[in-house]
């Protein structure tokens, strides 16, 4: 398996070990990690703090340069806010654990230009259904439905 | 003037005292302030807290039912990343301080339906044009430009 892929599920895993949402993400620049996060909604009681935030939290202040040779990837399709901080960096390349559980905002990054590659991993898959199945309510909430 | 812009410009030279970059948010339900928030990019180190992003955190875990019967006030048009916040929660209404010297992603929320006021607000604009003029690499950095 990809190491960065499953450099985002770990984050996804110690999410959950947390009781958290299990969605992780990792931000790579030249093969190297720049920042990796995960879900902090119940954690820190964050808004904002979805797996792919979270990682470019952990980055930190970045040249533009940088996120513009960078590849982000991600345990669950980006939704609208996490794809939104993708155009403002011109982030150019997300690679997607899946996007069965749940389907972002793809077509707006396609349309934009950013290349998304979705990897429907059984793993990243299996961890959101439990997930879903168990925590409705939090999903819900973090999806804003 | 609008009481709640006047609370998001109080924000936005609350962080320009800090050093920071000059743009605030409230969110607003039902006339009360849940949340007031600043860019916090020099003063955290934060590559995702924008005004708006802050206001949202600030504010905390809130039900989606609050969010979509909330008001998004920000001196400035919110870029892609704060845009795509006000997607997720379905924030119905924003209202923004000015779009002279920034031009986020306004037809994107338009054409999802939220609605926009822009009011061109004087004391916004002559914030951000002394700022840009003063910082215009920070600048840059903040749109990841």
């Amino acid at each position: 398996m990809d190491v960065f892929l499953q450099a985002a599920i770990e984050q996804a895993r110690l999410g959950q070990a947390e009781g958290g949402i299990p969605i992780g993400s990792v931000l790579v620049h030249n093969g190297k990690v720049l920042g990796a996060g995960h879900n902090r909604r119940v954690q820190q009681g964050s808004a904002i703090l979805h797996g792919e935030m979270d990682a470019l939290e952990q980055a930190g202040r970045l040249p533009t340069s940088v996120y513009r040779e960078s590849v982000l990837y991600t345990t669950l399709s980006p939704c609208s806010m996490c794809s939104g901080a993708i155009l403002l960096y011109g982030i150019p390349k997300v690679i997607i654990g899946e996007n069965q559980t749940f389907m972002g905002e793809e077509a707006l990054l396609k349309a934009r230009g950013v290349q998304l590659t979705v990897l429907q991993d059984h793993d990243c898959i299996a961890m959101m259904e439990d997930f879903i199945t168990q925590h409705p309510e939090l999903w819900s909430e973090d999806i804003g439905e």
